[in-house]
């Protein structure tokens, strides 16, 4: 089995200190503002990153103790695949935001969307540098949830 | 520093023997096609996975040798930080590709879009959900760059 060792770069301010405060399921709207707080010596990588409105965030699972390669998520009453999901529990905990950059003070990135928590280690930050047309995405399990769900309502 | 050793979940099965062989910079089609090859006992993990029609794949520049904080990258004429470029030379060496899934046999997925070479280990594989709005996406200096060269033409 092939281990490959990564290197925080930083971690994230976050207004979430406990999981249980992290909006979770359909339609969860990720609008929390955070900082992501890069170590000094690794400022220089974030040169004219300032032009880029959306990033990806790489970042550890750190508070998951292993995995399970079947779990249930909080959006549906059956069972999917860890890879089918976003569940910690994954066997590299390696966890993929997209937000929105805000601003840049030196090594801080203060930015809306976050849903890690307060204290999470940054693996690696990227340019968001195009979308998948919403015509061409299909959103599998999800998106049958969600229809379940409508359904149920009255 | 905090290191968090990562797990091979499995491998691509590419087209690209040598990175001189994959498309880069301005406008890069990446269309082609590859395998992601999980192993045997991380299968069960793919359930309900067929429903999703793009994918997150996080993976490891596994020949890049080193990082460095500031590189000019093949789109343009001048040095940017790693973290708003894609080089391979990073202080985590992941890599985050989005491909869409064309089918899957037991373990292995077959997708297109695939832009790492051939034997790249892979990570993490994450259900791709939604997209940020175009009119919100700014690309910063790749977009300048473009502009550019755009100009620069006859």
């Amino acid at each position: 089995m092939a281990m490959f060792e990564m290197r925080a770069i930083g971690s994230v301010s976050s207004p979430y200190t406990e999981t249980a405060q992290i909006p979770k399921g359909c339609g969860a709207a990720h609008q929390a503002e955070g900082v992501l707080e890069l170590l000094p010596e690794f400022e220089q990588g974030l040169k004219d990153i300032e032009g880029f409105s959306h990033l990806f965030v790489i970042w550890v699972f750190h508070q998951a103790q292993g995995y399970a390669l079947l779990g249930q998520p909080p959006t549906d009453d059956r069972p999917h695949g860890v890879f089918a999901t976003r569940s910690p529990y994954r066997p590299s905990p390696i966890g993929l935001t997209v937000v929105e950059l805000l601003r840049r003070e030196g090594p801080r990135l203060y930015v809306r969307g976050v849903d890690m928590l307060d204290g999470t280690p940054i693996l690696d930050i990227k340019p968001y540098l195009s979308s998948v047309p919403p015509e061409k995405l299909r959103r599998g399990w999800l998106a049958e949830a969600e229809e379940r769900k409508r359904r149920s309502q009255p």
